[in-house]
């Protein structure tokens, strides 16, 4: 009934094999207020190495000079997947991804355009002529460029379906190798989606020599079940992001697909090349960078997925595990939190543990971490597994230029204003105080900062969590704001709230601040920055 | 394309008319941690009212003396839906149902067994030919006490069919009113589900002559594609939970189910009778008082549903609404939020707002809502209806017995330790203070509460979340501890983080404490407390 947590071998035949291409870093990175530098990317597309995707959509190259900075670090430093770069039909987008994505063994060039006549009519305000001449140059360009080519109909469930088909056969008639049907908006419902794919390949036979792809939005809580109804129709590639995050109500969830199709293998006789024991901490790390928390009853991943309430559910999983679960907690990776160091481990201790969680940690940012550890186990009885993955993330925060915290001191309580006095140090490297009283010391805080930084900006989001369970575990905080006109988030972690809260407001601020100094350098490229970060 | 959020009219065909059964109240009350006191249960079961859904199965009576007192409650004061209480196949159980529902003009029993062999055997230690004789005596006796009897063949999906398909018979030939077909675990996919009722209904063809409902988990993401899948297949009723809350990986999400049903009329011809414009105040309530986040990027009510990041989509949605919007924000509710007071707004101001938000508050309540809204409205410049939301939700968490915050003084800094003095009155009236130092002001301010309190606990969840946007937006934090061997959660709201921690957690020691008095008085009936809450 579940093949439990193990990759299929080598050997699986390519026919009952569903690639998994992840664009956690393309669509999902369109969430409102994420803001992930060029390190936390590649830190990302590693973990997703190691998780096994097929296909990583490392970014859309022609947006901005950031992203496309990080999709070619990505190329030049993650192994083994296919590293993806996205581009409208223009020339200028698809000579940009190959400028990108060219430095991996592995390229790919995924170029779309929209086939709905609501799209062609309002937005693109083009015929259809027109959308099927720039398909063919865009598919024929990027052939001449890379050998795998992903063409994409955008909207295309909308869309005139025999206008769709005449589309998608001149992409493959231009070498397209992969051929991706999107559900742009979230509108189509599975046995809809499953007559879509039947009918094309009626009207374009030829689409049976390349592989088809879905790509599904969760508007109607369907993108799961979608996704699963183009493959059982023959598609055999699944767009999805971790953690379901993208435009909108998102993507189809990584998590959630690949444990449909190896659990449910007894009926369709389909799996993908995932190692599923790493979707826990990659579902970890995806939260943490992007300041999107996973609610309790997330399937798969949520921190309830597996817990039982009932008395007659916990009744039976004692007496049978199969009574009331059909996978087990250890196939998705949630029993790794097994590390734990104290006080007295040391530096190479900590280095061999954060080796087993999958991060080279070395030099400088080693002996950051360490500091930063050494820190923690003065104030935690026991620094865990997930501790870690906090401290390190966090260091990955940190930024070389920009705001960083010096110190503060506040006063709370019930029955006076609360007051805070915080000292930063500017990109200058001078250090800068602020006073302020609030209606509460963390509004007293970021009074104080905004002071001291001398700028004005907007509180959006606040959240705060425990990374641990327990009295003494880290806190972990985001916050998401907006400053010289850009939404921005940062985190911070620490068993101090305050602290947490400050750090992050802090490295939001220069967040936003980085990122406006980027878009000044992108207003350079005026069309690109008319249209920032598109894509189906 | 769709019916814009308007209801459908009363003379629209039983044959095209879903009725949604809402189990927040009893599967969403098995999440962990979740710890609802009667009045909150009243409250939301009120607001599923205005929802306009068509059942509420408001509690399993037989489980404690607070579930058999909440779902009477919500039986003598919820006019509207069809009252629903669960019972086992057991007399007790029943006789218990039928003493709480009882008040109700439209009481409904639903009784369950389930029908798997893997059930049958492990956990229920039984035969097949045992679960037959149950049934039947179970759905008589639930016949001869009220005319609305609901039977659920629990794990249906993954038992024998032919066996399950005798068992519904028998249900049928005694009288039941609706046979419900639960996936319990949530391991069926769209196709097989819809085969399953397809079967079902050749095998026993009276089966079209009562309601069939669909109760789908979320454990692989598919559940409401399941639910979807079953009603194509000629099921009339969904059961689902507000936020899609539930055990493990939840139930079919409420609004997500309304919203595919009500917004692809077009392909299926069906509705529900929902108030869609409540939806999202709904999810607020019942996130608010379970203490269960909702995702960002959750379908209709995540906080990204309807936000637009990228610059092509946003383009678009500025040329015309439908290139990428399927549903207008409006049609669920999310525009609601135009009520606004300020300092000098007055009683009367405060209790016309409240009554348009659905609140019923008079006498003491109001008495002690304006109070808390003047100590907000000085120091926030505007009060929305988001902001009156909370602020009635934190009263309605007062305790009458338990304790109470009375004052507090923090100092913090990241040059020392935090420290903390805190006095609290206790459940006798009298007034006692701790004083402690922690690894954080929120640690400090802890540990001196359980010194005051005299009690040892743990912390398992900590979480802050803005209730609006803004700098002075009220902070709501939710903790959930365990105490006196329980787990239980409390939610504070103020614009100090401080003060919303301390209050939370006083709240949060108090309900433990409730509920292990309430435990207590359960163990008197000795089988109930050895199988607590269960459920298909």
């Amino acid at each position: 009934m579940s093949t439990h947590g193990k990759a299929p071998t080598s050997g699986r035949n390519r026919a009952d094999r569903v690639d998994i291409f992840d664009t956690t870093l393309r669509d999902g990175e369109q969430s409102p207020g994420i803001s992930l530098n060029t390190q936390e990317k590649v830190e990302i597309a590693q973990q997703l190495a190691r998780l096994g995707v097929d296909v990583i959509e490392a970014g859309f190259p022609i947006t901005s000079p950031g992203d496309f900075e990080a999709v070619s670090e990505i190329a030049r430093n993650v192994e083994g997947p296919v590293i993806c770069g996205l581009a409208r039909t223009h020339k200028a987008d698809i000579d940009a991804a190959w400028g990108a994505i060219k430095y991996s063994p592995r390229p790919r060039i995924h170029t779309f355009i929209s086939t709905s006549d609501i799209h062609i009519t309002h937005q693109l305000q083009t015929t259809r002529d027109d959308v099927k001449g720039q398909a063919r140059a865009a598919v024929a360009q990027a052939r001449s460029l890379c050998d795998d080519v992903e063409f994409s109909p955008m909207d295309a469930t909308r869309a005139d379906i025999e206008f769709t088909a005449e589309v998608c056969a001149i992409a493959v008639d231009e070498g397209a190798t992969v051929v991706n049907i999107p559900d742009t908006v979230g509108y189509t419902t599975p046995q809809e989606y499953a007559g879509y794919f039947e009918r094309l390949y009626e009207l374009v036979p030829v689409l049976r020599e390349v592989r088809l792809s879905v790509h599904c939005h969760d508007d109607l809580g369907l993108a799961v079940a979608n996704s699963y109804a183009g493959v059982l129709a023959g598609a055999r590639q699944v767009e999805c992001a971790v953690n379901g995050i993208g435009e909108r109500a998102g993507n189809c969830s990584l998590e959630e697909i690949v444990m449909l199709l190896r659990t449910r293998g007894d009926v369709h006789g389909l799996d993908t090349g995932v190692e599923s024991r790493e979707l826990a901490r990659t579902s970890r790390m995806v939260s943490r960078f992007t300041g999107y928390a996973v609610q309790p009853n997330k399937a798969i991943v949520g921190r309830n997925a597996f817990a039982h309430e009932s008395g007659i559910h916990q009744d039976g999983v004692l007496k049978e595990r199969t009574t009331y679960e059909i996978m087990d907690a250890t196939e998705v990776g949630l029993d790794s939190n097994q590390i734990v160091l104290g006080k007295h481990s040391g530096r190479h201790a900590l280095r061999d543990a954060l080796n087993d969680l999958g991060f080279r940690v070395d030099g400088a940012a080693l002996n950051q971490a360490f500091q930063r550890f050494k820190e923690i186990a003065d104030k935690k009885k026991q620094v865990t597994a997930l501790d870690l993955e906090a401290i390190v993330s966090d260091e990955f925060r940190e930024r070389a230029q920009g705001y960083n915290l010096a110190w503060f001191d506040v006063e709370a309580s019930s029955r006076r204003a609360p007051h805070a006095r915080v000292a930063i140090t500017l990109p200058s490297g001078e250090e800068s105080e602020g006073e302020a009283t609030g209606d509460g010391p963390v509004d007293a805080i970021f009074v104080a900062i905004q002071k001291a930084a001398n700028t004005d900006c907007e509180l959006r989001q606040y959240t705060v969590s425990a990374v641990t369970e327990g009295e003494d575990a880290l806190g972990e905080v985001t916050v998401m704001l907006r400053a010289a006109d850009r939404l921005a988030s940062g985190q911070g972690v620490s068993t101090d709230i305050l602290e947490a809260s400050a750090r992050a407001y802090v490295r939001a601020l220069s967040n936003a601040l980085e990122g406006a100094a980027m878009r000044e350098a992108e207003s350079i490229t005026a069309e690109a920055a008319s249209e920032r970060t598109p894509g189906p």
